[in-house]
């Protein structure tokens, strides 16, 4: 029985969880800014678009000021993951830390700061942050969730049984990598080409009918992708192309985060995408010479400001 | 006998080769904006820095109206060379054409607009452009010239001794194309990666001490270029992995032209340099995935706009 979650990090994804959980349990959550925690303390947190929702939560910086969870969605940047567990090391000991994080290699930090049970999950649904206290819902599509090490599955069902009861569309599987993989690829190939080009996440990115088109690029970075996965052992979930092709025909082209950090000289979640896949690379012996070019132009362009 | 040389391009290269060359002949100036023209008519032409000049000279857009020349020097951007050209497919019919751009297949492209001997240049000088009428000259490293087809060597002498004469340092070689590889691998592996990261040439680009290092990209796309040109049966003329590591060594930054065209988003010349790099690596059989990738990211870049 799931009582009490904390949210770790309201950004969209967290906001988006927040504010629906809130419905089914009672929701603490632990930002990085004491503002933000005061403005959901007193505002509370909005939810519009694909639902509408209005939670009261308990916010706080501190999470010995927060009532011990059954459950820690983490739902930090990359970038934040560290600093945020590193404030929880002694805390929430009865948690099941539920991992919500671009790329690969989440658990294995949450890991190194504690021995909670692990969930390992992967979210596909979006949304716009407008202010601290409202997030927008705009793709309402599917977080999958699966066990990490020995987590007993029926756990990872309970949290996901409990993330469908308050709104949100979510499955237990019982392996996520293959999902979790797909999603790596497809990220690996989008996100820093965005990031270096100025793109949003357009047809340029599909387009193969010339010979300089921005869709050879990224479908050789998607095949490199594909080659690590099979090293690895991995028969990926979706192909990572068609999720691409598919998601430039949308409509509204997506700015991919690691543009805006870019942008706003913030450091990028690059070190979880394609950081760690050029490192399982490099372990399985297969060559990523597309990959290793992006991270250390995105690496150069951080050590640029 | 060289008595008249018209400039074609009056950028920091044109103008100094104007400037300098006007103590020796009759120098008259080919520009694509009328303004430029006006001005240099009107106020002469100024040189400072490793040199001072203040030179007159005859400029205009319309080639018909300046005298025929014995020789041609074309020192726009390879971006512009085309557009130069079509305006002189029937004039000019006496001159010996001198190409002096970034990049390969300037010369080509020379040929396709008339039967003129091609004398083909490439130049290691820089300088900075203050305004449409003053240079500063501050590499006063050398122009190598040789024959391209069968332009005789003698050509290329005479040529290369009234450049010396004017006060520039030059050299005629019996075969440039050691020389032009070396420019075009450097290029190829500095250029395109200043303009996407936004950095200009300095140690970064030879750091190898950390695996995110940015040295080692570039040190990939050099290794890359040496194989194309050892493919091409080029012996090199200067190692371009030196040539990398002694510039970033020479105290304050270059700006390569590439990082500025497209921070003012400009085309950029990177059809001549990349493109024709990839090219001739397609031809002889070569695999370079790192400059494949540089040249869709800038390309995309292009496109962005």
């Amino acid at each position: 029985m799931i009582e009490r979650v904390c949210i770790v990090g309201a950004g969209v994804i967290g906001s988006l969880f927040a504010g629906h959980l809130a419905q089914v349990c009672d929701v603490s959550v632990l930002t990085r800014r004491k503002e933000h925690a005061d403005a959901l303390n007193r505002e509370g947190l909005r939810v519009s678009g694909k639902s509408e929702r209005h939670a009261r939560v308990r916010a706080s910086v501190d999470p010995d000021a927060l009532p011990p969870p059954d459950v820690a969605i983490v739902a930090t940047k990359a970038t934040g993951l560290r600093g945020a567990l590193g404030a929880l090391s002694d805390s929430f000991p009865d948690a099941t830390m539920t991992t919500v994080l671009n790329g690969l290699g989440a658990e294995e930090i949450v890991r190194e700061h504690g021995e909670w049970p692990i969930v390992s999950a992967v979210t596909f649904m979006s949304g716009t942050r407008h202010s601290d206290t409202h997030v927008e819902y705009i793709l309402d599509t599917e977080t999958w969730l699966g066990p990490y090490e020995d987590t007993p599955f029926e756990r990872v069902q309970e949290i996901a049984n409990t993330i469908v009861a308050s709104g949100l569309r979510a499955e237990a599987l019982p392996d996520l990598r293959p999902a979790q993989w797909s999603k790596l690829v497809f990220n690996a190939a989008v996100n820093p080409v965005a990031a270096l080009t100025g793109l949003p996440h357009d047809p340029h990115f599909a387009a193969e009918d010339e010979p300089t088109d921005l869709g050879h690029l990224v479908h050789g970075l998607v095949d490199e992708g594909k080659a690590v996965a099979a090293a690895a052992g991995i028969d990926l979930h979706d192909d990572p192309w068609e999720m691409n092709v598919l998601a430039t025909q949308r409509g509204s082209a997506h700015y991919p985060s690691m543009l805006e950090d870019l942008d706003a000289h913030r450091q990028t979640e690059i070190e979880l995408i394609t950081g760690s896949l050029v490192r399982e690379a490099e372990r399985r012996g297969v060559a990523v010479p597309l990959h290793k070019t992006l991270y250390w132009l995105v690496k150069a362009k951080e050590q640029s400001w």
